[in-house]
């Protein structure tokens, strides 16, 4: 455990979250390296004044802490133990802390691995987007052992408005992440309908919105992903594919559970439905264009992105 | 048109809203003469000072104003156009402020044959429990003729912290309401899917709740309905029958209007299921305990009721 504030920070993936993650990093004076397997993105990090590696294990060379922010279970594994993976190349003692939204199951087994190169694993899922990276106002689900959360602690506060310290064990913060994500993709899905439904109506939209979010009937998504119907913009804040991912993961843990979570699976069947469509990389706000497309009403024109 | 502020309101239903809205009525310095089908209910608007009467015709005798807050389009029919109903009785030119949540084409049928006594229909579903009627804090859906609006203003400044007028027609303000319901439903449902899937995940659903509430996965009705799980209270505020009532509206109007809706019938199914095993006029979030029940979880214990 480290008495320093100042930390060498590895962070491994550098999408607009990672990217805006390792800008709070660097704002609070810890040294950063990273790596993403796009060239541009890393090179974009190198344009901050960080280092920019050429690969996982390059940048975790000597780092105290690994900050992994990929899109699921698979390419966490592959940057953790994979060719060039960042376990070997850390400082033993050190804390990886894992951002991507997977199933507690992975995320215990993947902790024990680490445990076993003595490597410390802190299970935090956030959330937050893009915005909120690059200011340090992130929220993260975290669970870990106590070593592991004094270690992380600098660079979480870095990152983080508010962390909320769920257990000692890898898996926890996980469970937290996928109950927000049930409820999350559920009201995504319910805004897209409800707002296509307003429109058959004849509703004015923009109404709706307004007495909406002043009623019983809002919800954070709804009060945050409507605007993006409203306005046409589907370019992605956040995708279709990432609630095909979440809501898979609630439907698979229901089944191995023997756990039923019917109106979950109504809503990952929509957000199927409108990947199929061809829209999967498009904005998580993208159901209600499916919606209006199969009823034939007319929603604002989508704008090219 | 009336130029005095003093009005005399006949209120139709005293029920823990209409008897609430009453008293704000009466706080506001007007005339309140009321009828409930219940007589408990009369003799409770008479210990408020107002006059007990009858029947609805009895009550509306000489009313401008008439408040009509019973469950259903059918009950709102037989107080306007039954035995003793009170089109007839009311001023010519007068007003029904109607509140039942109902079907935008029967408030249109309800309305048209008003406008034939010469009575105006104002459609003004409303938001807000039994606590806010009695402090006249309701928000108002409403839409009806700016002669409508006009006359019943004073009455509805009394009782509304906020009215939306969203239209000259009634039956805009039902479509608004059904809207918001169909949200409101959902989330529920959600709500009382995602709380007892954390319970089966190992998760200390207080320290949920705190998480959620504070995360993107946050509804309005979440944050309002989950302490009744965690307290264990299923005394109705609100019922289970009337989102059976409400989604099953929902659900006509999918049907009629060749408009599919598979995330509010996911969750309709599940407040038929609650009510099928004999929880329909207990609180709206006993969808958790049926979940309980049925998965073998463990939810706080409910107190008796």
């Amino acid at each position: 455990m480290t008495e320093t504030t100042s930390l060498a920070v590895a962070m491994i993936g550098l999408g607009s979250m990672g990217l805006g993650m390792a800008k709070s990093l660097l704002a609070s004076g810890h040294t950063v390296s990273g790596y993403d397997v796009t060239a541009s993105a890393t090179a974009a990090l190198g344009d901050l004044g960080a280092r920019a590696c050429t690969s996982p294990a390059d940048a975790a060379k000597g780092a105290q802490i690994a900050v992994v922010v990929v899109v699921n279970a698979a390419q966490t594994e592959a940057v953790l133990f994979g060719d060039n993976g960042i376990v070997p190349a850390m400082v033993p003692g050190g804390v990886v802390i894992s951002c991507a939204t997977m199933a507690p199951d992975a995320v215990r087994a993947l902790a024990e691995r680490c445990s076993q190169r003595d490597i410390h694993y802190l299970d935090a899922p956030m959330s937050g987007g893009a915005a909120r990276a690059g200011t340090g106002e992130l929220t993260f689900m975290a669970s870990g052992s106590p070593h592991a959360f004094a270690v992380a602690r600098p660079a979480l506060d870095a990152m983080a408005g508010k962390v909320y310290e769920l257990g000692e064990t890898p898996g926890i913060g996980a469970s937290f992440k996928i109950v927000n994500q049930l409820l999350a993709g559920v009201h995504i899905a319910a805004a897209c309908e409800a707002i296509t439904f307003a429109s058959k109506l004849g509703l004015d939209i923009d109404k709706v919105y307004e007495v909406i979010t002043a009623s019983a009937g809002n919800s954070w998504m709804f009060e945050n992903r409507v605007p993006h119907i409203l306005e046409g913009d589907y370019a992605p804040k956040s995708a279709v594919n990432i609630f095909t991912k979440d809501l898979g993961i609630v439907s698979d843990i229901g089944r191995t559970e023997t756990f039923p979570l019917p109106i979950a699976a109504s809503a990952l069947q929509l957000f199927l439905a409108t990947a199929a469509a061809g829209m999967g990389r498009d904005d998580d706000a993208s159901p209600a264009r499916l919606i209006a497309q199969i009823t034939g009403i007319n929603l604002p024109q989508a704008k090219e992105h």
